[in-house]
């Protein structure tokens, strides 16, 4: 029987981890439209089409996520067989993308639903598995893909449906990162599990401002729980918010006494030039993966950033839910890392 | 910082727990159909027909999720307040009864998908989540609804399509357990994470003969972990093999060397009547939660069983993947319960 520290509950929320669990590698595939945006140099592979000779779009994202998770497992100089648990999830029906990978990899594999959410989802049961010791190792992917996500949600993309200004796009890409305990890489320092926050949004079409409420929960209650403010984080980075959520959220947080702005990024609105007719900016799984995974890993193992509060968010609803003319819950986890 | 005994990574696959992990109370809503079954008087609530007032079967749905959390929050004498973590998981399309129950108890909540295994993957990550101090208190919770899941992977059951007599019924009902350290519950003991393993099947009506190879990957694997033999439990219980996947799982593992016959039930077997023209069995999320939530539950805590192997298993296919002629991945999760 081991005798270790283990990790502290803070608030309500919170946890803070005391094992240096570190983030070992990080590895990001991004689409064609991605690969033309300003973070193209942080990537570690940009496909040439949407399609990558596979037969379907949502073959090409599976696709996507296992070069990912084989990317991040090389890094690491790790193989499938030394990877206790693989934690992922994505946006297609019956996280297909995720579970059709966990066939490959053909390691223990545990499924995860958090829509956009999943990337922080992901790094916070990975992390608090390996503080608590139950793996050594634990590979944490998600993926979207805008073709795939598009034609299950909306419409198929052939169909030429004119999308209003203020909708988002769904990013195409994977990331795949590997935790462990020690070595080099960020530590996740502390992590706040979201709760549901649904502000009564029905149009499925403005989801950063569905889920800046959730995103401003989150971050509120991080700060609370843990007697920080923003200034604690050279950056504060949410996952898919875009512009108008990301306006939304500050102001939010502004009314609950924060002013983040001095510090304050998000996912979606860095993944695209404005030219590139993205809407409000990203979203999907593969934002926050593609921009988190790609440049601010890169920026924190060269110690040009030390802190970073990532916070992944999630709109929760269905095709379905929608129809049937429900609101959007929404959630958001917060990761705090640092090196 | 707290010092404590952390949990022993046994084998490839499994873990042990140290800290006395219970299962504080659960709670079963059985659908009108499983009202009618063997089970019937385990249950908590029977609902007397399909809709409950709602006006869809997805809603319906979600209001039996949300009562059997309510029922077994009220059995544990805990207010959602208490609850650290809620993780939980469905079968619709984006987990939307897990996700919309979350945000009316509005606490902390982890969405999983694992199909059919939920209960298990829910009870795993809850368990190892409360070992290592994460959470106090963590309330699982998952369901499916007949209607809603033929309409979605399927046809809508108004349709009345002709089932072949080796379909599987989906159980309509949900379950939820609070978990927690000590108390007078059966212990969370020893958790076996499942690979995924896919048989070749590609019929989606022939779920359980697609399962059993998964459900036998595990149970062999927790045998191998943790050097123990099928009679060291009273009853290794799987979820949704039902009468036709129980009995290949029966003969892959004598191929190994493992005669699990003597102590063996399948929760999609247990559920109805033979004449309640069920095919092959139950399966559904709520066959494993309406099974061994009420029944099993009960045994062990009246101390009739000391020992079960639960081994929920999960499809993970969508609709998308059987049209684009994938063969069907599987999951099974094994959690070892003793009081």
């Amino acid at each position: 029987m081991q005798v270790l520290t283990v990790a502290r509950k803070t608030g309500k929320q919170s946890v803070l981890l005391e094992r240096d669990i570190a983030l070992l590698s990080a590895a990001t595939v991004a689409g064609p439209k991605e690969g033309l945006g300003p973070l193209a140099a942080d990537f570690d592979r940009i496909c040439s089409d949407n399609i990558m000779k596979e037969e379907s779009f949502e073959k090409a994202e599976r696709h996507m996520l296992e070069e990912a998770c084989y990317l991040s497992l090389g890094k690491a100089r790790l193989t499938p067989d030394e990877i206790d648990l693989f934690i992922a999830g994505d946006l297609l029906n019956q996280v297909v993308t995720a579970s059709f990978c966990a066939r490959k990899l053909a390691v223990p594999f545990l499924g995860v639903y958090g829509a956009c959410s999943t990337l922080a989802e992901g790094l916070s049961l990975g992390a608090m598995l390996v503080e608590g010791g139950f793996a050594k190792h634990v590979l944490v992917g998600t993926s979207s893909h805008n073709c795939g996500a598009e034609r299950q949600y909306r419409y198929p993309t052939e169909y030429g449906f004119q999308r209003p200004g203020y909708a988002q796009w769904t990013a195409t890409g994977a990331g795949a990162v590997v935790l462990g305990s020690g070595g080099e890489g960020p530590r996740v320092e502390a992590i706040t599990t979201g709760k549901v926050v649904d502000s009564g949004i029905k149009d499925p079409l403005a989801l950063g401002a569905a889920m800046a409420g959730a995103a401003a929960d989150t971050i509120y209650n991080h700060f609370l729980d843990l007697d920080r403010n923003p200034s604690y984080y050279n950056t504060i980075l949410t996952g898919d918010l875009g512009g108008i959520g990301k306006k939304l959220n500050e102001d939010i947080l502004a009314g609950k006494g924060y002013d983040i702005r001095a510090n304050y990024a998000d996912c979606g609105v860095l993944l695209y030039y404005p030219h590139q007719k993205a809407g409000s900016g990203a979203s999907g799984c593969a934002s926050s993966a593609l921009v988190f995974l790609s440049h601010f890993y890169r920026k924190m193992t060269a110690k040009k950033l030390r802190k970073i509060l990532l916070v992944a968010t999630g709109a929760l609803h269905s095709p379905t839910t929608v129809l049937q003319q429900e609101s959007i819950p929404c959630i958001a986890h917060a990761v705090s890392l640092e090196i």
